[in-house]
């Protein structure tokens, strides 16, 4: 089959994935299924990736290289496993990007991506920037009749890490609430349309691009804002006081700590972009009672609800589309953010 | 001050009220507030306080009439006890049905309904059919600027009853989730425009006037279906095994043993019309295990949150408007379903 | 090996298991597991099979018998398929009762008993009154190291249909609030002590039983009545207005429509015993605000946290222990409730 | 009446209270009450206080001294204003410690730390170091037949901050979780004891003070660590993983930073000590899905809870008793940690 494969990591991203002709993967356990990939969309990680930020975790002894990234991936059923009852040749998927096992604690309680005994395709295991890639049933949800891979296949990923949040967010939100929303991206733009669905909450959408503050207006934000040096004072104009929920999807560059100085008395910060330190005094902490946590990837549950959003038209994906052989075009735009919303692959 | 006045009851409801010249209310407390009132609305339950249903519990001694009815009131603060701090004579307001005395326990819990001192001006003291009517501080919630008495009387009891039970439904449903509405008319049409509002559920909306059926779909019901005898079928045949909440705003004529068997395993009724007797298996409840509830008027916050989503244009009450003079009239059209939504009396 | 089989229903039981020796069962899919039986709990459901109540569910067309009961199972895995990682030869482990496919949307919300395709070991397939029985993975539990099969069997049944009740409850009550349980038998003397674990509520306990009353006061109970006339009256009195929560462990001979009289404004009644019909007015389900609902088998994470509380020592099983040779003195005993607690098969 | 009256500031605490004779309180308002001070304990925030940390919130023109402190206050009610209803001369009662108005929308939520309009009287008004002190009918619960302000007084701010933190905690806990405390003074001991009575999970406890570790194991504490330099591995080995929740009683000297390492993926860490800062990477945050959220003085219905748990016996307070003459002697104790669990003032 077709693939494009890494084969060496560097940090400044002057390398080419090259787009080659590959064994293709075979059933080697009854659960595993073959995916012909529809579409596979490019996520921020598969820049980190290349620039070697995930090969202490993913590949420590350094033997991984060459392999084919990718974990956003939908597609059609190849080839089941023999004990694989719920999918069958032929049926349109969308593949949640964790194998969780179903056994251990954690897959019990529903949290896949705390299981113990996971794995991840396209993070340290061959993914969907190829014609197929191998996946277990645990991690598959069939398309309605009328969805199509290449509309949905972001939404494995980026898709449900932003619905998490805004789901998260929503248990907090009564209408009059405000939640605001710094990064009108990928996974903001999933998140404002989510928040509109499922929560009657006002929002307040930030971004520093002005393409992102077109689509956050375009998809009904409440408020626009340009996050400039008075964001912190702008947020709290508004809100009379501050917001009652904030998702910080840059979590670096300094907005990690602008972040928390909006929210308001009893309220919560969700932070899911990362590389910036978040330094706060207890004593803000107790005294605004506010709370500070993470967000992480979605669990197949979420994804089954992002994807009813989606068939019942309430949640899209925004996407610019590449061909496999293009893919390094595809990388360059989105290092350079030459396209809103998310790049896909088509093999 | 002019009112319209109830001097008999009559379980045939062949009486008229009498608009006639009274006292005007005064202060004798200090958290007391008089309301020149914009508006109020028409409820089911004024009809039953005619027909001498609520007699026994609001008037067992028989001494309360002559009386003026009207418990869903909005206008404007006309005057202040010597307590108040947070309205001033002018504001618009909209009055929460219940007064509460903010001590017991129940109130410190949020739960007005609960109060254990409470009083129900319209359902046994003077209500809101006159120029002016008397309730507390703690009753008021002040109007935004672009909202005027007469779109917003209702909700302070049609308006939050459906909001509440519309709230509690929207904790259970998920997107993907189905919520059965048995009743589109005062309240069922508030639920509806609520449940969009905070949650991603699909709406199957059934009543047997055709003119509510095609308010409902002018709504936005997914679904909308006439009550025949084949709506449990119906109901099953659209979720794939039952609706995750039904919500039944009739109670009685039999619809109370219909909706429980619509519900899916794991599911839940909310009853918020009445008049008839629920009866089912334990075995039912058990194996299915649904859970069936009453649900009340709602609570203050709860009027907050709902005018919130009036202001912001997601949820709006249908009303017919009548002059105190023609309260009649009102009366004669409501018993006779003449209107859709809700009548409302301006004096 | 040695299994005790029925060889027909009979609704007045006047039938015995015959104990022979029959073919043990065998692995026949990578995800079976061979328990051999150290011991098995005699549950209600039991003597409902044995009287033909479950054979329209579990034997529509005839052809089950004879078979072999017992559905509250611990032991040591004896086998295990190809798949199966997490237990191995020898492992101490207790049976969740059903086995779920851990793939349907149900399973991946942790809703083991509403599993699209379960199967339940005892009910309609071969369960544990013998020395081996056959189940999957997904329903094992593996012991703490100071804990033997015998003291825990019927926690995988009976104790988690009382623990899950209890947990629901335990969500609902606040320190001061008031719990009743009425029937303090094999699954209520578990829900006792669980209360008592996990939530700071009191607990006023109900049985007609002198020796249950006993074992209720022995275990905590803060009020212990016997069940009389006045039993409504004697709550409302103890608890000021109504208990917050009342789980029915009877659910039938008029308990069921005792229950929900003695629930105070806005409080729950859990139904897990069953058999009779709860015949409630709409207006007090409303007036009242209250709920009522089943409460089904606990599920697999359920069953974990009662065997940590078990481990350490906050919830013990009562039992009397017979031999598989004595099974039906033991069904005997049951009948005519000569112990209490819970009867245990022991091969 | 006799008070001990603070004249200066001074950051070395080289201070002493004056006792002398001041004039009592009287009534200005309908909902005031005048307390007969019972006994009224001591707060590290006393001790700020006097070190001037909250002159620039509580006295920022510097017009407040000399003033009396006091905030955790329980006696008898004296006097009533003209509309209190709920309490007459004779009572006993334990004072909330924050007057909240009861109209805002923060009160309606229940939430009366966060009231627009409260007092905190002991906090830049006089407060419970004297005879009498005034507050207001919504501050004031009972006192059970059986139960003495002197046993309870520390409840009103200490107790009701540790129950709350241990209120949130317990919602987060399920048997077999782990939950570490830090911290096991005045506090510590009041969350060890509600967490037991609420939750069925297991408490870790550490503390440097020998005394507090003893006391921490007779209340029942699973696990209880010096809090040496090994303390997050000795956490990690303990839980095999991390614990569930942590709460951390100190906040700072480095201990604020140690915390948020010892909690499991999708834990929590709760704040209530202060002094120091958070510093933490948000791929932290992220990676593991941690939250760490302040908690504050609990509010009105959590102290109505944790008299409940005292007056069933679960939660006691550990004090030691001053005379209002020997205050200063308290104050010396307490910097010098010469008394575990609270010292309490006796007019």
């Amino acid at each position: 089959m077709k693939a494009a494969r890494l084969y060496e990591y560097d940090p400044k991203m002057n390398v080419q994935l090259k787009i080659e002709e590959v064994k293709a993967p075979t059933i080697t356990a009854p659960d595993e299924v073959i995916v012909r990939v529809g579409a596979a969309g490019l996520c921020r990680t598969d820049l980190h990736i290349i620039e070697g930020v995930w090969k202490p975790t993913m590949d420590p002894e350094g033997t991984l290289l060459p392999y084919i990234m990718g974990h956003e991936n939908a597609g059609w059923v190849e080839e089941v496993g023999s004990g694989v009852r719920s999918v069958k040749r032929g049926d349109a998927v969308i593949c949640h990007p964790f194998r969780s096992c179903g056994i251990c604690l954690n897959c019990r309680h529903g949290e896949d991506m705390y299981c113990d005994n996971g794995q991840f395709p396209g993070l340290g295991m061959n993914g969907g920037f190829a014609e197929y890639f191998i996946t277990s049933e645990r991690s598959l949800i069939k398309l309605n009749a009328n969805v199509t891979p290449i509309e949905v296949a972001p939404l494995a990923d980026a898709g449900i890490t932003a619905y998490r949040a805004a789901k998260r967010a929503a248990k907090l939100l009564r209408p009059g609430s405000y939640c605001v929303l710094l990064g009108i991206g990928g996974l903001g733009h999933i998140a404002l349309q989510s928040l509109h669905a499922i929560s009657g909450c006002r929002i307040i959408a930030v971004d520093r691009e002005p393409a992102a503050r077109v689509l956050a207006k375009d998809l009904g934000a409440d408020f626009v804002l340009d996050g400039g040096p008075n964001v912190v004072e702008e947020v709290i104009q508004i809100t009379g006081g501050g917001a009652h929920v904030v998702i910080d999807f840059v979590g670096e560059l300094g907005v990690e700590n602008v972040c928390w100085k909006m929210v308001r008395k009893g309220g919560q910060l969700f932070v899911v972009g990362y590389g910036g330190n978040i330094n706060v005094p207890t004593a803000h902490l107790v005294i605004e009672e506010i709370n500070i946590g993470g967000s992480l990837v979605g669990n197949f549950t979420e994804l089954v609800e992002l994807m009813e959003l989606n068939a019942d038209g309430k949640v899209k994906m925004h996407y610019t589309e590449y061909n496999l052989a293009s893919i390094n075009t595809a990388l360059d735009d989105f290092k350079n953010r030459r396209f809103t919303g998310r790049g896909v692959i088509v093999p």
